[in-house]
């Protein structure tokens, strides 16, 4: 990420700095939100050579001459540009649609998961993802995906493509490594993370659930952080065992007001960082990107200066990057801005890389436009399309009903195992969707085409049609809900016939659709397209019956890893606490397999 | 810097933090110094395995077995280790003499300069060293020599020994390259930094008098600290341009009193870091090492978490090591001390790696002796035997004074220029003791054996005899100073004949020595002897009439190219702000050469 050579800019920034060459940019009379001392520091100059930052302090005089391109900050505060933590920027749109709304609101770098390309395409579907981020107005870093999921087809990484990975300047990490997957399958994930240590890199954590003595295990593995706390007391949990804690406030999850009552105990903040873990179109749109977070932290109680600090320098010194990013200060990339004041995180200027790259909410720069390989524009395989009969759930003969494990949503996102007794009619499992009973299907579409299990589901709502998407999490697998067979097989030939994407089927017709040819997750769609075909899709997933608040959100973890308790893929049912697990409820007590823990 | 193999020791730690396999160390009911979050944490339980932390939390029981040693830390304090994260372990100790008095006070972890070696014997005399450090009851760390020094003898190192040096784990930076050396010479020294940079390491900074612009260009070449501020200003002014400032409190300076005023403007304290930069013999039996620098900064009015923080959290995330070291959580290293308070650093008990290692201010056990390789036993070299004619200075012919350059001693230890007339008698520039100016003379005993300068210094005070040692700085050169030319001869030889040492002659007696065999710096002389032998060798050159505090520091750092103004090498006199320059002033203006910056 060092761009031109280190000894050819140096070079410049030494006589900038001395005033013996001349900056490209000045910013003047500023007040400078200090992130390393803490302090608002009055009638500061920052000059600036190409991307680069050469002087900060109170004589910019030297270094300004007549082709200096000078902005008068006089009244105003400048901070550094924001620092998205943690992030899936394989969740629909690409960087050259993403960018433009993310620029204006000064954030000028983002750490993203890359697990998505992987199950999808291997070293090379993440290789061509990272590539859609180089040469951006903004940083864009990478953590390599661990993998390790509840399906056999998407094991832990092979060491030799986390090794090419780790050796790039651009993946600073290891992504989120589930802790029951290492604390369940040490013998497969501790080789990874010994990768990823030995290479210096940070190894990002996902410790949903875990306490005390499961927690002290997972942090001696070797993990350094964790997004995952919802309130105060897990936050501190974590914190006081040496992690450096995300605090999430995104699409998936918003946890910042209820995390800030731990300013009242008074914890030292310096290990705290502002994350989003995805932000949908919708909400992009409606609220912004890390400078919404931000704005938010100060209004929940965080100090101003903390509340920049925890986006800017505490993920820079995380990730080891501050030298390069999270501060003013020479030798950084210069990527700062403007602000009223420091607790208005609204930017009048934003300057990313040494450029002015957005004016008062108007992002003046065109992200690239990056052309994926070809192999990850048609990502979606399967050996035939599906008839209505590859949607039977086939029972033992001669019994007239049987007790199934259905996965039972308590929530939108959470389901528990239930075991209930439904009715066996041809030597075919009925569902019963006057219970609210329905199929649910996992078909993989990569690495093994066409591998598929039906299960079963309660309380998802849907009374009619189906409902498919080629975004179910920690897999590249279609995942579709249907309360007909006939829907759900028409849903996923649709998704395939578009490479990839979300479908509502309804008595044999699609009622919605959203194509996502890139991976089969993203799409070059506009901004408010997108989000105007997804709220399109939700609506009509809601005339299907069901109401939850994201329905796409909902089917895309059934396959997760990441949201417990029982979850589906291409090979079965799988309790996140217990393991795999068969359909049908075995009268004798069960062994389990595999990598889940006892 | 893993010992056990990752995996190995991880699977125990795994175990132990569940309560599956039993610790082998468990320190409970602590009130535990928590430097991650800041909290003072009450009835707290820390298990470890082999030399790792295993487990900190409330329920340590489940871990706890028959074979576990407890230790009741009830109404006792636990704080980690504590870091030097700056010094010079090649300041005449060995690091079995020298860590014996260390432990006690709870160090658990050094970071040392590795510069003096490698201008004695290049790679091998850097890896000899490092060895020494090796397998020893606490960790130590080494910065990589970048040298660049007043003589064109000492260059700046050799790229291909760069990457050897940060190839190794307990290579964790590029050590204090000078300002001056790398704003004056960027064409040498930028390489020099790019490849520490590319190898992830931090480049240790040397800033003394620099400011704004000079100041600003040397930190835009990616210096990430610097342990050269004497107050508070220069403190905030470095802080604020993204170093980490280290507090000096050694026996070089002891800077720490009127750098303490910093607390007053609430300046952020996470980016401070408290450093010996060196502490003598007899310092360091009268006052301990980090264990009083700590206490001192509780002292001087630092809260007791921000002093404990400095000397552990803080140097350890500069390095990037806050995984392994700096506190006390899961997966570090078990390095730990029992204190009375957190206001009291007098440790009852120390943890090194796992053991007991000190109690009550006894070391526990014997640092392993290195035997250093033939090549470093035997490094003072010269063609032959010097005479008093050898230190003669010849003047031109057909006059009968001229004008000198003098280094002229203002303090101790820095010096300005002098021009002063001095008389010329048989073609000989003689000295003159009336006035205190006497002869001063380095000369290379390494890669060019016996190239020698010789040149005049004023207010030494020396008014007889001579006074030798092998240990100039930056240089591997003999130092000697003298009111006698045959002194100064017969002091140089007896340093040769001891392959290095201190010598001090009158009247053709040696009068006090001190061997140095090691590299020609060090001794396995046990600290007490050193101690009392260094006195005697202060004591005899305050007998030749000098009044310095410590005359051999003085004459040491002549060669140095740390401390302004006016220094001395084999090749000869250097202006440390203008560059090298001839004993005779000419009437004619000069140009400067090579790299000191104009």
């Amino acid at each position: 990420m060092m761009d031109m050579g280190f000894l050819q800019r140096t070079r410049h920034l030494i006589n900038v700095a001395q005033g013996r060459e001349k900056a490209h940019l000045a910013v003047i009379h500023a007040t400078l939100a200090n992130v390393y001392s803490g302090e608002l520091l009055e009638n500061q100059g920052i000059c600036v050579w190409d991307r680069w930052i050469a002087y900060v302090g109170q004589h910019p005089d030297p270094a300004i001459g007549p082709d200096t391109a000078v902005i008068d900050a006089r009244g105003k505060t400048v901070i550094p540009g924001l620092i998205d933590g943690h992030t899936h920027l394989a969740g629909m749109y690409t960087a050259d649609t993403f960018l433009r709304f993310v620029i204006p609101g000064g954030t000028t770098a983002i750490v993203t998961e890359t697990a998505e390309p992987y199950t999808v395409s291997g070293y090379p579907g993440v290789a061509d993802f990272m590539e859609s981020f180089a040469d951006q107005p903004i940083h864009i870093y990478g953590t390599a995906p661990p993998i390790g999921s509840i399906s056999a087809n998407f094991p832990p990484i092979a060491i030799d493509d986390l090794v090419r990975l780790m050796a790039r300047a651009d993946m600073i990490g290891l992504g989120e490594s589930y802790w029951q997957t290492v604390l369940g399958a040490p013998e497969q994930m501790l080789p990874v993370l010994e990768t990823a240590l030995s290479a210096g890199k940070r190894l990002e954590g996902h410790s949903a659930g875990a306490s005390d003595g499961k927690l002290n295990a997972y942090v001696a593995a070797g993990i350094s952080s964790c997004h995952e706390p919802i309130n105060a007391k897990e936050v501190l949990d974590r914190l006081r065992l040496g992690l450096y804690v995300m605090i999430r406030e995104g699409s998936i999850r918003r946890d910042l007001e209820e995390i800030a009552a731990l300013r009242k105990t008074g914890v030292n903040p310096r290990r705290l960082i502002l994350v989003t873990d995805g932000v949908t179109p919708g909400e992009l749109l409606e609220r912004g990107y890390m400078d919404y977070v931000v704005q938010k932290a100060i209004d929940c109680g965080f100090s101003p200066m903390e509340a920049v600090q925890m986006a800017t320098l505490n993920p820079a010194t995380h990730f080891n990057l501050d030298h390069l990013i999270g501060g003013i200060a020479p030798g950084r990339f210069a990527d700062m801005m403007i602000l009223p004041d420091i607790r208005t995180i609204r930017p009048e200027l934003v300057i990313g890389k040494g450029r002015v790259i957005a004016r008062e909410g108007r992002c003046l720069v065109s992200p690239r436009v990056h052309r994926f390989l070809p192999l990850n524009l048609d990502s979606v395989h399967l050996p035939a399309p599906l008839a209505p009969a590859d949607f039977r759930i086939s029972s033992p003969h001669g019994i007239t009903e049987t007790a199934v494990r259905v996965i039972d949503m308590i929530t939108d996102l959470v389901s528990l195992e239930a075991h209930i007794t439904l009715p066996v009619i041809d030597g075919e499992i009925r569902m019963d969707v006057s219970r609210d009973i329905i199929k649910v299907a996992a078909i993989n579409r990569a690495n093994v085409p066409g591998q598929k299990f039906v299960g079963l589901i309660r309380n998802f709502g849907i009374k009619a049609g189906a409902f498919a998407c080629s975004t179910g999490w920690d897999a590249a697998d279609i995942v579709v809900v249907g309360a007909s067979d006939a829907d759900m097989a028409a849903a996923v030939n649709r998704v395939h016939a578009l490479k990839g994407g979300v479908v509502v089927c309804r008595d044999g017709e699609v009622t919605a659709e959203l194509a996502l040819p890139i991976f089969g997750l993203m799409t070059h769609l506009p901004m408010e397209n997108l989000a105007k075909i997804l709220d399109a899709v939700t609506a009509a997933a809601h005339t299907l019956g069901t109401a939850f608040r994201d329905p796409l959100l909902s089917l895309s973890t059934l396959t997760g890893a990441a949201i417990p308790y029982l979850r589906i893929c291409e090979e079965g049912l799988v309790n996140l606490k217990s393991g795999p697990c068969p359909l049908i409820v075995s009268p004798q007590p069960e062994v389990f397999s595999r990598f889940h823990g006892a």
